[in-house]
């Protein structure tokens, strides 16, 4: 028998309680040995959350409930990464106890030391949940890739913000008003700004490149870029150009280091990542050996978070144990991150400027300055005298050139507000 | 250290040998042992497969290797149901060795055998491979979905059948023609029939559905159609009508038994699955926690084979055990599988007749007589007298209402060779 304590009883607690016990003979059958919830604890002991509890102890400390002797593995789901989260862990692994999480904050804040703490008492850390949700991702990178070195991942890591550009581009919508439908059907929280800004897809893509590279990539050098100024216009002129606009996460081995980062990106509708629409999430990787593989399924939610929570449980009570980071923890390095400068590629560029003679010739000349070819360029409407947009497209270019071209494209007279620039991406299939 | 034994030293043996040798370093320290070929044993001996063999013991007789104490693991790559490819596994596992193959054909044949015998010997059979090769789907059903009851899986599983599809499409050509050019690119064997009569894929869905489902799958239960009989012309029109022609392999789980049942499917681009293309696989399934789940990548390959025999020998050096079929064999009855004649759903027929007046009717008047009713019609082209294509689409239909009335359609004098039917399917997301 595998007795399990949960802290943390909101959605996804309340739903692995549920799980556990709907699945119970399935998972005895499967696993070998009963997996049995022993305690709880959450904030408010009266809440009805539609489980009985009459069976299981109640701990009003979950760092005491960690600690306590019966438990064998203590699944945290809390959230925050800090604060009671970060105790109850600590509390847990100290004893060796074992710790299923799904809060990917803490994982990629305070990671590596929850890491040498359970490789210190021999328990493991196990975390399917923090990435993409019920995707069983790490398990396939960590496992089902071992024989690859992987060259390079990317992600849609945040389900809010697809769902946000998906509706987008199917209605036509602008932002502000699809944030606040999202916020209306629970898709995005009160204060959006976790997803919308990239930093929850951020602490996903960290976590993620650190398995893929066996290696460890601190949350705070990742460059981060959100949607928020993603608009009707630019979703509009990216699907006139045969673009879609989708939030990534993205992490490749470079000979002296690893790209890494997240923000919008322009992709090929016929790249197999840009059919993932709505809440969905799907990871690219592309090893030596397999080539490209894709997963999707849904990264949010009680039942797929649930999901991923009991495979680690299962895990556990069947012995698998591989290494919590994908090798022994002593053995990993801070991976090189890249500047963002490093980056290269084709951009798109969308400039709200006055309609008047001279002003294409004025910008191209920062770009011919800088280096920077220009693939296409559209400008649609007229409107003599008043603000028209101009979209570039341009062929491969360093970032740093790129920028130091739009700094001088910004202080333009004729340019109106600052250019919008998108980063057009392909994982090679 | 664990010994490893390779018994087939083909295009996959030999990839094998090599990503254990390349990546031996980064293998020792992702599974804390060093992962050592041992023995080998191949039909000829003096063959340059570009891998050092001198370090390893050569076997003539693979069975004696097989048993041959010093090894712990035997890799199978023999092939095919029955012979030494079965002689090598059972000779192995009832030394109590674990056996880790590619081998389909054999699983789906032989398993149960099989199994028993490694349950019986406590050695485990593992086959990563034998299901699309480099996505490790099976990882993911039976452990990343464990706390899931799996009610559908749906797959793209063979990569020849895909190719061929994708080809047609893209390029307008005919089936011959672009099977000819897939055995020149080494993509279709000379003896195309296992693929492209849908056999391998049947193989593989039979192995997919007994473990999503937690019981045997006997493969002769399957119903099979392969894609012989998809004409360019079936394609235009499937494009026409805003479809695609897959070949799927279906299992869904019913209140009485499971529909499982491998032929040309037509899907909606918009399906993630559809814009799966070229020799890639795919696997979809749908778990009552998780929902919708796919994973993508290459099916066959030295490459993409070699990755997931890898992963299978880590799990072992790992001492990742998960039951053979999900749940211990003794457990796992026979599934029922329902009669093909209890498929519900759209159907797409399309029939060459001669071109006069009253053959619509004649058809249609069929179709009333069976409840079928009629949810398009199209028929493009005028030629009085001369041979034309007529298509048709239907409601929810049941097959064995649309089998009675292809039945009577086909004796039909203006109706001039047997019509073509495509079954329209949808896995939902």
């Amino acid at each position: 028998m595998l007795k399990i304590a949960v802290a943390g009883l909101g959605t996804v607690g309340a739903e692995v309680l549920k799980v556990l016990d709907r699945q119970a003979d399935l998972l005895t059958r499967r696993c070998g040995r009963a997996l049995v919830v022993d305690a709880v604890s959450a904030r408010d002991r009266s809440r009805d959350r539609g489980v009985d509890l009459s069976t299981v102890r109640w701990f009003d400390d979950a760092a005491e409930m960690a600690a306590d002797p019966a438990i064998d593995v203590v699944v945290e789901l809390i959230g925050g990464s800090d604060g009671i989260a970060r105790d109850v862990c600590a509390a847990a692994l100290a004893k060796g106890k074992h710790v299923v999480t799904a809060n990917k904050a803490l994982l990629a804040e305070r990671g590596p030391e929850l890491v040498m703490a359970a490789e210190g008492s021999g328990a493991t850390l196990a975390y399917e949940a923090a990435i993409a949700g019920g995707i069983p991702i790490v398990k396939a990178i960590r496992e089902g890739l071992t024989g690859n070195r992987i060259d390079a991942v990317a992600g849609i890591l945040n389900g809010t913000c697809n769902y946000i550009l998906s509706e987008m581009r199917s209605t036509g919508r602008d932002f502000a008003d699809v944030l606040a439908e999202a916020q209306q059907l629970g898709y995005a929280e009160a204060d959006p700004g976790l997803d919308i800004d990239g930093i929850d897809a951020a602490h996903k893509l960290a976590l993620l490149a650190g398995l893929a590279f066996n290696g460890t990539v601190s949350f705070d050098q990742v460059p981060v870029e959100g949607i928020r100024h993603v608009s009707a216009m630019d979703i509009g002129f990216a699907e006139a150009l045969g673009y879609r606009i989708k939030l990534l996460g993205l992490a490749r081995r470079r000979p002296d280091g690893i790209e890494i980062r997240v923000h919008p990106c322009m992709i090929q509708p016929s790249d197999p990542i840009a059919s993932v629409e709505g809440v969905f999430n799907a990871v690219e990787a592309h090893g030596d050996g397999v080539g490209y593989v894709m997963s999707v399924g849904r990264g949010a939610g009680a039942g797929p978070t649930a999901s991923a929570v009991v495979a680690d449980l299962a895990d556990i009570a069947r012995g698998n144990r591989p290494p919590i980071l994908g090798a022994p923890a002593e053995d990993l390095r801070p991976l090189t991150v890249l500047p963002m400068a490093r980056r290269r590629g084709p951009y798109y560029l969308r400039l709200m400027v006055v309609d008047r003679p001279g002003v294409i010739a004025d910008i191209t000349a920062h770009m011919r300055d800088h280096q920077i070819s220009v693939e296409s360029l559209l400008q649609r409407g007229r409107a003599p005298g008043e603000a028209v947009p101009v979209v570039l497209l341009t062929h491969e270019t360093d970032e740093a050139a790129m920028m130091a071209a739009l700094g001088q494209i910004n202080t333009l007279d004729s340019v109106l507000e600052p250019a919008r620039l998108i980063r057009i991406e392909r994982f090679d299939v």
